[in-house]
């Protein structure tokens, strides 16, 4: 049965937790929101397409799960406090049972991170998801690229490099690990883990599209280096099956992590590792930026290694 | 020569034009922003989609003006005021031309409409555009659909119905009247009208989807009918060319208008008129708030019509 664009969105306004900052939710022209006092608003978009951000069988509950999660892990590398997202989606057709799925897994995560969808737009073209994210953070205290020092230490949250192992699995035909297929499938943002960092560290990136390019990123804005020593690199129980030389450039260069990677000063070493306590996210230390510019990746031996893989861009 | 996607963002960037509570623009993993004490937000997302918003062989530059200028009148219809906007773009490949011509129409609308570019993303895909707009209005005075009034005048800006009439000559293999063309390639958005109608207006709404259609969100939102008088419905001179039976489709339900509809105290009738003089906006008396449900069109000897064409629906 066809659902009319006005039926599809009173079916996802009649699933969607609101906030108490929320005061005028889904339905009007626009939303109306109630930013904190004393903040500053915190606001990133990202957009996941069918064939390039996920398979094309993918199960709509963990494509609505991943849609959210890529922008939740943008607030996350700023230290903001998720607040609220507009969802824009295109549909080849009405399905309402691929929606429910799908709306499903968005909200699953949404309320698990106390982010409420106030409005977007339900369009019909080849399946494309497109969300806005806006979250809060005091005025002056969100963490920026730009703010690495040499002697910092070197973080990552997590265990980068699981959903690029995943997809090379599938991609050789091979069924993955499902606890690493569920890396890919449904990340975890790490939101708490940010929050906590606020005021320990000085700079920090979300890894979406992969370690040493993103922290690269980093090097660029701060004008640092950066050392990453690759036996430090935490692998999970499933990936540590692969030898290093299979699986460090899943865990150096795989894009599709949703981990942080942030850079402290050596002195914030053991509150670091309390807050992450704190905040239930396992943080591992892997090097240290240095005087400098760009990422110097080193084996065993100390000796440089390149994966020949550059970070993942579209259009490269 | 294909153009990476940080080279991408690089160009829009070095384009997009900033504002003084931009704290952080493009180029980390979100912006950061500083939004003004007492104020709310307003925001809205809305998508353009090739074949479905804009015609396959619709200049770039028009397509950039048309996904700001819908989302623009989003935030006209609440009275709100510009601030910053984000952008999701997919494309099937890298083409600089079109890129940069695209960015041009976007960019010429943001810079006239005050609104910074603030982040985004670019993706492979095909042609979709996602922009998300927030505004801000004085916290409580945003203009909503629920406020209408039995016995309120309404009034729609512009000229309604141009854009639909352009689409139809297309569709039927006419070379349309340049300016009906250019009405559905490069819509105004009524920006500064909706402004001056804060604290005049009891309700708006934006007639992307056609003036009845959306009338009667009004209607519905705020427990009441209305009656629209056909023949005070205003015509451009390229549409009054057209019989009254031809052209009071489009005007009356034809989408793609980007005019405000609103209802206001008949009392305030004089001060309206000077608003909209003030905002260099047409604004023209079509009917009232009645009594009751939905819409009635009446036709030039108080009789009930029927256009036949229900409001424009994605998946109906």
């Amino acid at each position: 049965m066809p659902v009319g664009e006005f039926d599809l969105i009173d079916r996802i306004r009649a699933r969607a937790r609101t906030r108490g900052d929320v005061v005028l939710g889904i339905g009007d022209d626009a939303a109306l929101l109630q930013p904190q006092p004393g903040c500053e608003l915190v606001v990133t978009a990202d957009t996941l397409n069918v064939g390039v951000h996920f398979l094309e069988d993918t199960a709509p509950e963990d494509i609505g799960w991943k849609s959210l999660a890529v922008n939740l892990s943008d607030l996350a590398a700023m230290g903001a406090s998720p607040s609220w997202c507009t969802l824009a989606l295109a549909l080849p057709q009405s399905d309402p049972a691929w929606l429910d799925g799908f709306i499903g897994g968005f909200l699953e995560l949404a309320q698990s991170a106390g982010i409420a969808l106030v409005g977007g737009d339900t369009t019909r073209g080849p399946l494309s998801i497109s969300v806005t994210a806006m979250g809060q953070a005091p005025a002056g205290r969100a963490i920026r690229r730009s703010g690495a020092q040499v002697g910092d230490d070197l973080w990552v949250t997590g265990t980068p490099g699981d959903a690029c192992s995943a997809l090379h699995a599938i991609w050789a035909g091979v069924v993955p690990d499902p606890a690493l297929r569920r890396r890919m499938n449904r990340p975890t943002p790490r939101n708490a883990a940010g929050l906590a960092l606020v005021g320990l560290a000085n700079s920090c990136v979300d890894i979406s599209d992969g370690l040493l390019g993103d922290l690269g990123h980093i090097c660029k804005a701060s004008g640092v280096g950066a050392e990453v020593m690759l036996e430090q690199l935490p692998a999970s129980r499933a990936l540590s099956r692969f030898a290093p030389a299979v699986r460090w450039p899943w865990q150096a260069s795989g894009g599709d992590d949703y981990e942080l990677c942030f850079s402290a000063p050596a002195a914030q070493r053991e509150a670091i590792v309390q807050a992450m306590a704190g905040a239930q996210t396992q943080a591992t230390l892997i090097g240290r930026i240095v005087q400098g510019q760009g990422v110097i990746a080193l084996d065993g031996d100390g000796q440089p290694w390149n994966s020949g893989r550059p970070s993942f861009q579209h259009f490269s």
